[in-house]
């Protein structure tokens, strides 16, 4: 049955969570351990309303609606067969009632404004920089792993514009953007307030980096321990277990 | 003989380093892992020029004498006593023609800008913000801990005023001021280039960050391995032993 929501070139992914599943093209941007572990850092509350910022796929609102207690997901995304296949997802999954996905440019801040505002954006937006050794500025791929459609400060200003007083920003990203995250968030009054780096393994630099902001928050930034996520051996650690595990044991399909 | 060199609450410390010394306190802030951290962070390359602010003792100086080429290192200290104590150290360790302490305040921007321009700048700098906690603000100790005489600002401007074009700054701080200190570089166009953070131990926050900054640098923020300084078992870790090692393999006296 499920077959009837495919296409061709699409394959129908299982996230081990309560049976949800998420479509995906088979050749494109495909989700990594950077989507799972942003859906684990961010702190949802139970009847809080969410927006995905640069939502792709739809993997983090349906990790969401799995993991947490939120009243309503709302995806944007610009590319327009992803946001299809995120509703397909949707219907599959049967949350159409928690979790939308919307097709639109996240800086067309005229229409963000016109959307209630929400007490919790997640993203894990482009980490590339445009003129970092692009081939096709129209190739989805490109445009998922580049600024192309959007940079760091369009991701920003429109979490600026759909976030409540005091509401949070989630986002992962590349360590070397650290300090444009920093101060692109400040720049909007959005303050930096909880750091987490993630590692490959523990004695390699970082190749991620987990970030809370609060909108018009006070200054002071904790930070968190390490992640690591390959023990020496190559195995996943046991936090990234655990991230994967929960998942697992709240499968009840 | 050394004795003469002494005041009654005053101790002669070994750096383990080709003999050195540094005269300290009894009972005031004396010298930590921070400031040994700092030290084997900063990139001293040979013949160069140091400026060592909020120099205190002058361990940084000391230590970077005997462990870099640098042609000439200069201290500069708020605080009298400390200014003589540390020219006392230098003179004790035959080399004052490398090292100089003055006693200035680093606020004095026009009387740095009559120095001539320097290729590094160290700062282990007062962690605290000025309203942490203070009892009182006449205090050594608190003058070396909190923001009394000087904010990260000061730190940050006064280093803008003596680097070259181009020149480097390199900074010890504490991870919750991580925001502050990026976006005040950027402010001042010092360019965060590569920093570390320091953890007591592989599972726990930093409580430590190294920064290196550079003058009108550009834009990509390298991240370095973590340093661990404790093992599990509360012994130091080999990195640690190495940077202490090191100062003992070095120690011809």
């Amino acid at each position: 049955m499920n077959n009837d929501f495919l296409e061709k070139d699409e394959t129908l992914d299982d996230l081990q969570l309560k049976g949800l599943c998420v479509i995906q093209k088979k050749d494109a941007f495909r989700f990594g351990v950077d989507a799972v572990l942003l859906a684990n850092f961010a702190n949802i509350k139970r009847n809080t309303k969410v927006m995905d910022l640069c939502s792709g796929t739809g993997i983090i609102p349906f990790i969401l609606v799995g993991k947490t207690s939120a009243s309503k997901i709302t995806g944007i995304e610009i590319q327009s067969d992803m946001v299809d296949m995120a509703n397909r997802s949707a219907q599959l999954n049967n949350v159409q009632e928690k979790i939308e996905f919307i097709h639109k440019d996240l800086r067309d801040l005229k229409y963000l404004k016109t959307m209630s505002k929400v007490d919790v954006v997640t993203v894990n937006p482009p980490y590339k920089l445009k003129n970092s050794g692009i081939v096709n500025l129209k190739n989805k791929d490109a445009i998922a792993r580049h600024e192309i459609c959007c940079d760091l400060e369009d991701v920003i200003k429109a979490a600026k514009t759909v976030l409540k007083d005091n509401g949070k920003i989630y986002m992962i990203h590349r360590p070397d953007r650290f300090a444009d995250i920093i101060c692109t968030m400040r720049q909007y009054k959005i303050e930096p307030k909880f750091v987490r780096m993630v590692h490959p393994s523990v004695n390699k630099a970082p190749n991620m980096v987990l970030i809370e902001g609060q909108n018009n928050g006070g200054r002071f930034l904790k930070w968190g321990a390490p992640i690591y996520v390959h023990q020496l051996d190559g195995n996943y650690t046991d936090e990234i277990n655990r991230i994967y595990g929960k998942c697992k044991k709240g499968d009840d399909k």
